[in-house]
Formats: C-alpha cells, structure tokens, sequence
C-alpha cells in the first residue's frame, strides 16, 4: 500500500467527537501512561489517544481511519514487552485504548464459558471464573494489569500452559473490529465448529496487525481440588530434564507448572526479591518449581510425593522442600514470579524469550552459556522458565561491574548471535512475547520466504490500506 | 478469478509424467475407488487420478495445474462425510490422492513429537505412539482408512475431544503445498511459538481450499496406566446434563469420553451391530458411556465408581456397568461406535453433524424431536454423541415401512428445519464433518456476510486462480 498519511486536524476532530472529549487525549501528560512500556526500551508520539467505551466506537474510529489512511495502535493493558502497543516516535498514529471496554458480558457455568471484553484484566477474568466455583488457567506475573485483548493480541503465554495451553487455548468465539470498521461478530461458546476457515486463531497472535479484538468468549476448567507445590533441587540439566519426563509420565495432565531456574537465577530471586531466603541451601545449581494438581480431594500432595521419592530415590533429584501451606507455596512461587525483575539491580541485562524442542533446551543452555562467555567474557546469563513449554527466558545480564550503557548496546549483536543458536536448533526467537517492533529485523531471519509472503499476502487482504498498527511483526 | 480450464492433453501428458505411468490413473476401474465414498451420496468424474511419492512431486502437480488454471482436488483416505474429497461430475478437476506419502518421518520420545506425511493413516500413527510408550489421542470410527492429511484438511474430531481437544489441538507444525507449488515448511516440534501468523490453524479445517498438508508434526501424551469404563442409564436428558456435570468436576481432565446416546440408538446397535446384547436392560430412555482415564495405577476404576455412586445415590443415574475386563469394555465402545452403520437396515437416513453450547443440548433435542414429528409424522430421531462437546448426530431414520427414496428426497428440507433451530440456539451446523460439496448453501445461512468476505479475501489471497478443491467450502 502507498504511504499512510498525517492525520488533519479534521480527522482528529471527527475521533474525539466520536468517543467524546473526556476520552480524547492529546494533552502529553495524559497521553503519557500510553507512549511508554515498563521496561522503558520503548518510547512513541501521538496526536491522539482514543478511548472508546463501545464496540461501535471502535467500528466508528476505523473506519474514519481507513478512509483517511492513518495508522492504529491498539492498546490494552499496555504490558507487552516487545514494543508492539507503543506507536512510533513519527507522531503521526493514532493510539486507541480498549481500556474502556471492561465489561463481563455473561457467564454460563454449565456450558463452562465467560465472554469478557478486550480491557478487562486477566485477575478480574480469574476472580469472575473462582466466583462461579470453575478455573481460568491463563496466568503470568502481569496478570493484574494486563488485559485480555493483549492476552489474545499476542497469544500470552505464562506459568499454566503446560496443562493448559497458551492463550489461544483459552478461547471459543472472538469479536473483533477489522480495519475498514465492520464488526465480526465471532463469539459463541461451543467446543466444536467446522464451518469455514479459523479466523479465530488468525486474529489471536496477530498483534493488532489484522483487526482489532473487542470481546472473546473463553473456556472454563473445573477447579482442581487439591493442588501441591515444591522447590527440588536438582545437580545439572540433564536431571533437569530427566525429572521433567518423569513428573509428566507420573502426573500427566496433573503436572501443572514446571518452572526450572539456574543457581544465578535464583540467587538474584533471593538476594532482590520480596523472599529474602531460599529454601534450599546452598543454591542448588538448578532448582523446579514443580505443581501439581488434582480433582480428588487430598490427592495432589500424595502424588508429588511419589514423584520426589523417586526422583530422590534414583538420584535425579538431590533435595527436594515441598510447601506444607498455601503461604509457604505462595512463597515458592514469588522466587520464581521475582526472578524478572531481580535482574534490574545487578544491572543492564539482555533478554531472550526462545523456545527449542523440549529434548533440546539443556543442549541450548549449554551452547548459549559458552556462546555469551566468548563474546562478552563475564556476562552472567540467568536461565530461567517453563521448562516443560521448552521456553527459556535466557537473559544476559551484565558483567559485574561493567558499564551498564556500554553493554546494553550490544543487545542487537548479542541477541543476533543468541538467535542464530535458536534457529540453527529449530527453535523460535519469540516464545511467548510476539514480534512487535524489537523482533520484526529478527523475524526475516527465522521465516522462509515462502512463510513472510504467505504472511504479507494475508495482511494485504484484511487490510489493504495497512492501517492497522503499522511496522509491527511485518 | 476467471472460470477454470478443462484439462488438455499436454497438460495431462505432464502430470503423468511428473508421477510416473503406474501413478497416473486414467482407466476408469482405476480410478473408481478415488470417486465416490462409502455413504454413497458423492460420486464425481476426472480425467486423472494422481499419486505424488514426494513432496517435489506435489509441488509440481501444483505448479502445473496452477499455471494451467486447472482444478485439483486433494484427497487423503477418501472416509470424509460431506463430498469434501470427492471430484464434481463435470470431469474437468484432477484428483490428487497424497496415500503415497506415507512415511513416518520421525519420532522424539523426549518432545514427545512425531512427525508423519499425510497419508499415513490414524491406526498407524496410534501405534508408532504406543510403540512409543506414549499415546496419540486422536480417535474416531474411520482411524484404520483415514489418513492424517484428511484428519488435519477438515479438523476431525471423534471420540478424545473432551480431554484432547480435535485435529488442530494436536499439531506443532506442518509442511504444505501452496496453490503455485511453493512448499512452506513449517515443520517445528515447538510448544510455543509467537511468530507471526497462525499460517498452521488457517491451513487446518480448510478442506484443502488454501494449501495441501503434506506432513504435520504431532504431539505425544503420557499415556494413562488406567483406563476404565461404564456405560450409565439415565431416566432424561436433564439426568445426562446433571451427570456430565457432576463427572466434568470430579475427573477434570481425567474424563477421557462422555458419549451419549438415546434409547433408539441404543437400540439399533443392538438390533444390527456386532454386539447383540444389551449390558442394560430394559433399554434406557438414555444411556452414556463414560470413560476415566488415570495415570496413576488402579485408581480410574476407583474414580469411576465414586462418580457412579454419586450419581446413583442422588437419582441421576438409574443403572450402570462398569466394564470389568478389556473385552467388556471394547464390548461398550462397539455398541456406541455401531450406531451409525446400524441405522442403514432401518432404512434411509438424513443425518446432522451439529453442536450447540453444551447446557443447550437438552433443549436442543426436545425441540428437534418436535419438529420432526411436525414435519414427518412417524419418522425416527437417533440422536448420539458426544455430549461433553456439545456434539449431537441428529441423525433422522425413516418412518417404519415408509419408501426409502422418498424419505432421502427430503433431506434438504429437513435439513433446512434443522439447522434452523441449531442457528436460533447458536450451534453450528458441523461439529466435525466440515463444509465440503454438501453444507456448501447452508453455510452462508450460518455465517454472516463479514465473515464469508474475510473468508473469500483468504482465500483470493493464497490461491488467486481457485484451482485449490474448487467449489468446497465457499
């Protein structure tokens, strides 16, 4: 398509009136909140924040947007973490917050399914599905701003996919606004649908490049009756591994979490975090954080016991604590949930999100680890994730010492070389947290020509001006 | 895109060639088995029946037939429900059976990964997983015929849905064939991959419109230690509700089936199939065979029975038998697998594939049965399924000595009334069969118009010239 244009002055006065003046931001202090991400590597400009309170507000600001060919940034809870809800630094796109649409529009517990709207947090998503004694699985640290559009603009990922999947698994029926402003009205809640082609899961993981998601229909799990978390101690990756295949065999769809962390990893957890002790001592060189779940009552604790023993038993495992109540689990889990932000002050840090085959990620640690050592002698990499996703979060943080600034800048060499190890091993170079603005260089790397023109035709198709967030994945 | 062209003999001359002579079938006794299915409702024409050994050579087919504007229709284990896989009778679409490619390509315990070519068939992937020590999931009367390429083409469904999800929920990657012969090799074992366009999910259920799968890769399950099963009478449809209710929250994931059936039905098998003798007698108003699968030793059968005395105990159930042997329980499933071929002695039947959200599927067959009778006095709903997925085959038999041909003549009216009703309730007129030559009119009753110009974008923009399984679907 030929270049988007700079929005007028009219076109600017047609979306306030549309979503009315309170909600038409263009003063910078309050635009602020929405031109800048918590980890502060993403900073943009806009004319305009619009707020609409109403599906048909959405379809109204499109539209107008199509016609005058400018850009859309779709926005929820504004935690992503690859630059993909922030607009460009050119000031020319308009950002538009789905915040308002908040509403839980119905539950029916029988048929096990939610239909929420796009601003709605994924904590009020959990909360509603506990009031009506079921489970919604997706979970992940941001959980109490993030918001389910954003959850399913960028498939989320998170702590529960093992069991449950990702973000995309969640869901039954989407509504969502296309480019030229029609609504497609694809909400229902039925477990099975064979009619035509899976728009659903096209829109889901698109970023906001192909419509924009106002309201989804999502599956309910009957709530496990019993559940029991452990932190085990483990002496390489290969027991690592080896206790993962022995947990899943055990518990099967019981095995809930499998959230590995290396002794760095969890050294800054205990050394920054809000746990200021470890419960194995001294750090163990890898350590689980292992859940399982049951629907029998007093059952998962038994269960996870057994796998211990065993584990225990033939040397998989060398120790092994597991939470005797819920605050000495919600303990465990902070270690784990606090090793992200730990990172901050020992410094800068350069991060990944990869995945490879399960088989394969002791393999990868191994490699990146001698990788970083030869570019960047002192660098400390902190390895840490959902082992049994085969997503590691391999972040490089800086020697001690060093100048953060200097390091920092080699982010795009390092990355480069950390990402040529994913893919030579068949990996992804974004697990969970999309491409938006930081991997879309990277993404050309990854993807054969076939997969990008396959991806541009698709995107010329639904949105033929490319209105919708510009420069993000493509 | 312009009409099609008919065939001519150079381009014939071409493809045979590019699959050699013994491949190419143009004798009509050959290609008999290739042009009609075993319901009897399809049977088509076409100058060429080919069968590609390679991908190279699928590719190839493709590139000619596209640059010749010719129509090829893709065909795995020819066991599709509604026309998909079969050529129309104009004689003017090459058929492109892919039973050639059937290798297993690979197996990774670890990952728990398999990756298969798209005519091996579902027994055999089955076994390659028990091989294995794991368990591949995917389950449904047709697996010793069907072949995965069909079972990801329509995104089957089956019998493990309720615990494993359909087709789609089984697949990391695959590799497919696109209109003008590029191949798009997305092979990856990955369990999470957030880069770029869910090309995977828009390929599968397409029917072969937007490409031709010519590999997947698949996922392993630890398979249970214990598996056991019961079938349930129950005195209503409110009971059936109330006990799926009452299982869903005490198994969770470990209730593997939950398949319903109505007296009739019941009946039918008995009466016709290979299993000449009612567990439960006299026959129940309405009866479900329940499965519980437990990976831990000897505690399904256990869990079932609590969820039986339960149900018992509170007056859901009224009668149930639990199977005590693996013969018994076979015994079980072949009652519930023979009721569609036993209605055939019965004479003729309109049958529906639908799904409502599952609270509505009692209210659903109390209206349906109602209809009916309205709309053909004595005519005899035999309505089964899988309940837990909110899947009904509301399958219609002739009223007793009434002239078959007569009967089959009203299909689409009665269909019509049918699907109605399913629409009002929000359900979908195929659960799992798909779209094919046979759901083609009524699909644009079900869809709106912003969901079928999604669909024809998508279409235009992966196959510009419509060679890909013309007319199917849309």
């Amino acid at each position: 398509p030929p270049p988007l244009n700079v929005p007028s002055a009219a076109l600017l006065a047609e979306l306030a009136s549309i979503v009315g003046p309170a909600n038409a931001l263009c003063d910078t202090a309050d635009q602020a909140p929405y031109l800048s991400e918590w980890r502060g590597r993403y900073t943009g400009r806009t004319p305009l924040v619009v707020r609409p309170g109403s599906v048909a507000e959405v379809s109204a600001i499109l539209k107008a947007c199509n016609g005058a060919r400018v850009g859309v940034v779709p926005q929820a809870g504004n935690t992503g973490l690859v630059g993909g809800q922030i607009p460009h630094e050119s000031g020319t796109e308009i950002v538009l917050s789905v915040t308002r649409l908040n509403k839980i529009r119905a539950i029916d517990k029988a048929a096990h399914a939610i239909t929420v709207e796009a601003g709605v947090t994924l904590t009020a998503v959990q909360r509603a599905a506990e009031d009506a004694g079921t489970l919604f699985p997706l979970s992940m640290a941001s959980e109490g701003s993030c918001c389910i559009g954003g959850n399913l603009a960028t498939n989320a990922g998170g702590v529960a996919v093992l069991a449950y999947g990702t973000a995309r698994d969640q869901v039954l029926g989407l509504e969502a606004v296309l480019a030229d402003g029609r609504i497609w009205n694809g909400l229902k809640s039925l477990r099975k649908d064979n009619t035509g082609y899976d728009l659903k899961n096209l829109l889901i993981g698109s970023e906001g490049t192909l419509g924009i998601i106002t309201a989804a229909t999502l599956r309910l799990f009957p709530a496990p009756k019993d559940v029991a978390v452990a932190l085990v101690a483990l002496p390489d990756l290969a027991s690592v591994a080896a206790f993962f295949g022995l947990a899943h065999d055990q518990a099967g769809p019981g095995l809930t979490a499998f959230e590995f962390m290396s002794q760095r990893a969890l050294g800054f957890s205990v050394k920054h975090g809000p746990v200021r002790r470890s419960p194995l001592n001294p750090l163990p060189a890898w350590s689980v954080l292992i859940e399982v779940s049951s629907h029998e009552d007093q059952r998962a604790r038994g269960l996870l016991e057994d796998i211990l023993t065993q584990a225990l038993g033939n040397g998989i495992a060398a120790n092994a604590v597991v939470a005797s109540s819920l605050s000495q689990s919600a303990d465990l889990w902070q270690l784990r949930e606090a090793i992200s932000s730990a990172q901050k002050p020992e410094g800068g840090s350069i991060k990944h999100d990869i995945s490879v085959p399960i088989s394969a990620v002791p393999e990868f640690i191994t490699q990146a680890d001698a990788l970083i050592e030869r570019l960047c002698p002192g660098a400390r990499p902190v390895a840490f994730g959902h082992f049994g996703d085969g997503n590691v979060h391999y972040n490089v943080t800086q020697p001690e010492g060093a100048e953060t600034l200097g390091f920092l800048a080699r982010w795009d060499e390092i990355s480069h070389a950390v990402h040529s190890l994913v893919i030579e091993m068949g990996g992804s170079i974004s697990a969970e947290h999309g491409i938006g603005r930081m991997k879309r260089g990277e993404l050309v790397r990854m993807k054969g020509h076939t997969e990008l023109s396959m991806m541009r035709a698709i995107k010329a198709a639904l949105d033929p001006n490319g209105i919708l967030n510009p420069g993000k994945v493509l």
